[in-house]
């Protein structure tokens, strides 16, 4: 496992990888140079500030965590703002990172595979951002806000990216850019009630990005005439499969399909009282 | 049409509703009461924060537009946070009432006309408030969250007010306000781009919230229960039913019903080389 220092800071630590491990002062005496010193304190204050808000973080818990003193901090950044922007640059690239995946296989499949490393940075990383993420927190910022957008236009770049267009519409880019959103609030949400199982929410996301994506393509032809090629990539035991398999089940209930059949024919549907009993 | 005082802020102000108008200083003169006074500032500063972002609008803009002196405005306030915080909550309180909507006719009728009244309110306010919405704004603050998120609570309960089941699941509340985010970024996006018509916008955000509410039945069979009842009050003509139109066109583009069964079946579909030649 980790470092056996009984400090609660080592603790908070050891639940991080194993780079961050080695950063946040498991061995705080040893001589670092200016650039790895930098680093490191960087490093700590990107674990304190994913932990808890950045209200509840001062300049003397990061000393503290990385073995150094208060002015040696401040010899490095002119103040918490300063390191608390840095942190959320990293966190950022990182995350950044995570989007990162190989143009191969059944689209959904990617997303699912990038929604799970994701969701596992938001179980690491968000309850200290999520005040920054809603909005309202103290330390918001220009610089906070860039940051935050770097990392929603890369998500969104790397999504028409997959999607492999050759002029992705206004239309389709809103999409994405919506979906993102979604992905986002559902997640922060998320992290305060915890109220499904993690998988679920992954599926769940993927499988509203696929929506999206047809009801997009609904009404744009360009993009409907490549959706054949998107749904024959896809596999059954996949979330695209998955989706249309509940979807398929839904018309099983009754008064659904008589419904949406009327809908689709144009013809005026049969009263709601009694359609649903079932 | 307004008051011919030929100046930029009665241009301003010409573009405002006859309320608006009547208090944003056409007879700056007239005495007021301390009441309609402190009214009247707040109008005049919702008007100014509206059209141009909080560091554009200063102190002296707002007492020129009310034809009241800079301590006048002091007395009643006690500096632009303050003033920028009350209009924001007021225009939060004419966002929250344009949400009401009779209960009555088919469900994405009522949201369809709900979110005509939300673009209208985007359209005339939300040039000045985007940057707050967006994150980032200067005069973000606790009290700017706490009005904005007090909005999108009222959003997400009258949308459940609407839906009338005996009790919503954390899923369902979670798709709404999921939705909820999905509008207020389409909208602060068309805002600064307005690359559709915003009847598109209106129709499209229902559309998807109908889409949204289907996939969380597809995995909640009690809400898959009251779909059918749902469905059947909808009218050919209304969102649902154009939606269900444009889902049923999508599936006589070539490939897709073919890999769409396919996928209904469980059964691996065609290779995609070549399936959406058309």
């Amino acid at each position: 496992m980790a470092s056996r220092t009984p400090s609660p800071t080592a603790d908070r630590a050891a639940r991080t990888s194993a780079p961050d491990r080695a950063a946040a002062g498991a061995r705080p005496r040893r001589r670092l140079s200016v650039d790895e010193r930098r680093e490191q304190l960087i490093a700590v204050a990107l674990e304190l500030f994913s932990r808890r808000p950045p209200e509840e973080v001062s300049i003397d818990d990061i000393a503290a965590a990385a073995g150094a003193s208060r002015p040696l901090v401040y010899h490095y950044f002119p103040g918490k703002q300063a390191l608390y922007e840095e942190s959320l640059r990293r966190a950022g690239q990182e995350l950044s990172a995570r989007f990162e995946e190989p143009m191969e296989g059944p689209l959904s499949e990617r997303l699912y595979r990038v929604m799970g490393r994701y969701l596992d940075f938001v179980q690491s990383h968000g309850p200290g951002f999520a005040a920054l993420l809603r909005g309202g927190s103290v330390a918001a910022s220009a610089g906070t806000s860039a940051v935050i957008d770097e990392v929603r236009r890369a998500a969104q770049e790397q999504i028409l990216a997959h999607l492999a267009l050759p002029s992705p519409s206004a239309g389709l880019r809103l999409t994405v850019r919506a979906w993102i959103a979604n992905a986002e609030i559902t997640s922060l949400e998320w992290l305060g009630e915890r109220s499904v199982p993690l998988e679920d929410l992954q599926l769940h996301l993927v499988q509203e990005f696929v929506a999206s994506l047809t009801l997009t393509a609904a009404r744009e032809p360009a993009l409907a005439a490549e959706l054949g090629s998107f749904f024959a990539d896809e596999r059954p035991e996949g979330p695209t499969g998955r989706l249309v398999q509940d979807l398929a089940g839904l018309l099983a209930v009754p008064g659904i399909l008589d419904a949406v059949t009327a809908l689709a024919a144009g013809t005026p549907g049969e009263p709601a009282a009694g359609a649903a009993t079932g």
